[in-house]
């Protein structure tokens, strides 16, 4: 790799944290980020994270054991704090003597830093608001990672930009602070780098690189998206709670708006129970990242993605996304 | 003023086109950026914007000559597209010699621009894609400025940090690109002119500034938000178009949900004629930004903001914002 001097040196706290060559984390993406990628992003410099989601203790196993088989580099687990088997799976974790892992989808519950940490890991926390940051510093977090509404998948309500302005003056002098959401090239990595980040994370990006398993029909979508296609889905009424995802439009996205509207005719007839509504909208998408990513079904599939999608228009190798982001990054920061 | 030097290095191109000590541009807001906001901005080394809005051509007449009075330094005047007496308001502009008119709103009609040239001033244009971009560019467009949909007011679908990554490389070298969106800090700043920008436009920053007419329940509102209080306005139904609004979360944003799905109901039920409908929605906010603005209406008035609402946190003179501003911005450049 050629050398990226004024890039390394801003990424060094970063890249030292992780024991990786550059502090370019990929983003769990659940589905993609399995053995080959994350296994391919590690080997070519990166740090890869493999995206537990909702595989249990076993499965992760066998996952973790298989990257290892591929990479002898660093690598990390993704952990959602709602899995009913959390501590399990950090049991896991521990066994495999996992140097990092990422706690996403909320508030870590109690005891369960401590465990990845008597377990030997680091533990990196997503962060919304500067308040609960200190909040996660304070409780052990090692590093953080803050990511906009630009982003795919599940998102916070505020950009990238404006977090990053809010969070990194204020912590990243004494912290580990990662930025994440809506970078697609070098010259935004640097722009992060010099406001004070240690390194940066990066999903939709490599999520259709040629290691990537992610059916072709998948790839092709995101090929040809740009920016605006990648929306938020939108709550329509406030007694149907709606998390919010970024995600490309397509049929799922347009009839799950219209089911909205369905339900929220039939609560006004009083022809279906809150709690019966609630779930309906709750379980629409159950399965439908699955039937994007692994059976290509892209019209009623959940092809998440964030806005970073306009900037991906071809299949390429991990390790040549990871050296053109560097060498933008290189370029921007030399220019003055 | 201290000397920023590479600040002022990286932004020198857009200075120079501006005739202005900073690149630093005031977003042009309604009600807000008259004489007084706009001299202000001019005097303290900036680029005032005056905010047209539905100004007949006399009050726009008035409005230049008493900025005039407050300072001799450049300033600009924005006019919005669809103004009915558009091609009048150009007049003004040229009989005051107005070196710069941004022109905002939408695709500029047919003969804008040239009129704008024949009065002898640049014309800056907002692009929303970088094929607009190059078409705007084409049509005669000098400058452009790209704004993500974390700014306050009307806003597009894309985030700043993408928009920039998406236009800057392509443009910037040949072309003069000012950002906005979110900044209200100068290492935002340093990022975008590191990325190839000319200059920036920020609104939300100054628009409680000592200078600021804006009433002293409006500046308060904004002292006490946080950047997830500034919301995006939602259309919920696909019959009622709605323009997508960033501003403080109040009564009249909920009440204006509620609105629409009460005239969704009339609608299906056959209650209402659709134009009718749709103009009950389209007429809502009339009004409602004077009313915070000026009157302090801060309950039902539109409290357009964007997400760099959180970074205002206190009444300060423009000098002292830009000042700070481009502290911030040297510190971000120094480091590596």
């Amino acid at each position: 790799m050629t050398t990226h001097s004024r890039t390394a040196t801003l990424m060094r706290r970063g890249s030292d944290f992780l024991g990786s060559e550059t502090a370019i984390l990929c983003g769990a993406m659940s589905w993609v980020s399995e053995r080959n990628l994350v296994s391919a992003i590690s080997n070519a410099g990166g740090f890869g994270v493999i995206a537990c989601g909702a595989m249990t203790p076993d499965l992760l196993d066998t996952e973790i054991a298989a990257t290892r088989e591929m990479t002898d580099k660093p690598f990390g687990v993704n952990l959602i704090t709602m899995h009913p088997q959390l501590f399990d799976l950090i049991e896991v974790c521990a066994k495999h003597d996992v140097g990092h892992v990422v706690l996403a989808g909320g508030i870590p519950p109690k005891g369960s830093v401590e465990a990845i940490k008597n377990g030997g890991a680091r533990v990196i926390c997503f962060a919304p608001t500067l308040a609960l940051a200190k909040k996660l510093l304070r409780s052990g977090a090692d590093a953080l990672v803050i990511e906009g509404m630009e982003a795919g998948g599940h998102i916070g309500p505020v950009s990238t930009s404006v977090l990053a302005q809010e969070m990194l003056p204020a912590l990243a002098a004494d912290h580990l602070v990662f930025v994440a959401g809506g970078i697609g090239r070098g010259e935004a990595m640097a722009g992060y780098l010099e406001m004070g980040a240690c390194g940066v994370q990066l999903g939709t990006r490599f999520a259709c690189a040629t290691e990537s398993i992610a059916h072709p029909a998948f790839k092709k979508a995101f090929f040809r998206a740009s920016a605006r296609d990648a929306v938020a889905s939108v709550q329509l009424d406030p007694r149907l709670p709606v998390i919010p995802v970024r995600a490309l439009r397509n049929k799922g996205t347009e009839h799950f708006t219209a089911t909205q509207r369905e339900v929220m005719g039939r609560l006004d007839r009083e022809e279906v129970a809150m709690a019966e509504a609630q779930l309906q909208i709750e379980h629409y998408w159950a399965g439908a990242l699955r039937r994007a990513v692994v059976d290509g079904d892209i019209e009623n599939g959940s092809l998440m993605a964030g806005q970073s999608v306009g900037m991906v228009t071809e299949e390429e190798p991990v390790a040549e996304i990871i050296a053109r982001l560097m060498s933008e990054s290189e370029a921007a920061l030399a220019r003055r």
